[in-house]
């Protein structure tokens, strides 16, 4: 059984780009842009993402707290409990105005879905 | 101090390509290619590096665990304290032949460093 399945255990941060994002439903979300991983842990904090499809939200870019996220083998995919109405007010930026990930704007983000 | 230092604590998986890595004397080995990142937790599990320069490896890959890597802030890159006759028989790989990321290949690369 791993044989056919453990080669997916890990993601290329070459592919990272594109891995989609479902709600509980099953719709698709959206896509997963860039990760943001501490240099020193190598932990993913952020899952940056576009909400391009169903949501309709545009092309800017949202942060979202990685352990919002939970990977669904079946759908190869990430499924991530977020509506409409959470994402019109959350930290999104647009693509070439990428801000800096410091303390302060963790904390704005990591407030705003209620993460520690 | 936090305004200007902690914007580098994380790093765009869109620029992890290029990351410098040095060993403990500051020469320069090579760089990092690609980070191979669980799908699940968001741990990266190996840096997969090239060591065309100082070492003069060749272009192949060579995925190196993680955990062997200390993040220097004062040279903006990792430390890994890894030498060329260590390097002659260690698990690689050409660009275009990734080999499946699996349970037995993570065992090849962990159990050749001594890692568990």
């Amino acid at each position: 059984m791993t044989t056919t399945t453990s080669s997916h255990d890990v993601i290329s941060s070459d592919r990272v780009e594109g891995t989609n994002v479902y709600n509980a439903a099953g719709e698709k979300l959206g896509s997963i842009d860039d990760l943001m991983i501490d240099k020193i842990s190598g932990q993913v904090r952020y899952a940056v993402m576009e909400f391009g499809g169903f949501l309709g939200m545009g092309t800017d870019r949202y942060p979202i707290p990685w352990s919002m996220l939970k990977y669904d083998t079946s759908q190869d995919g990430y499924v991530v409990n977020l509506d409409k109405a959470t994402l019109e007010s959350a930290p999104r930026y647009a693509t070439d105005n990428v801000p800096d990930y410091d303390d302060e704007y963790s904390l704005t983000v990591n407030k705003y879905y209620g993460m520690p």
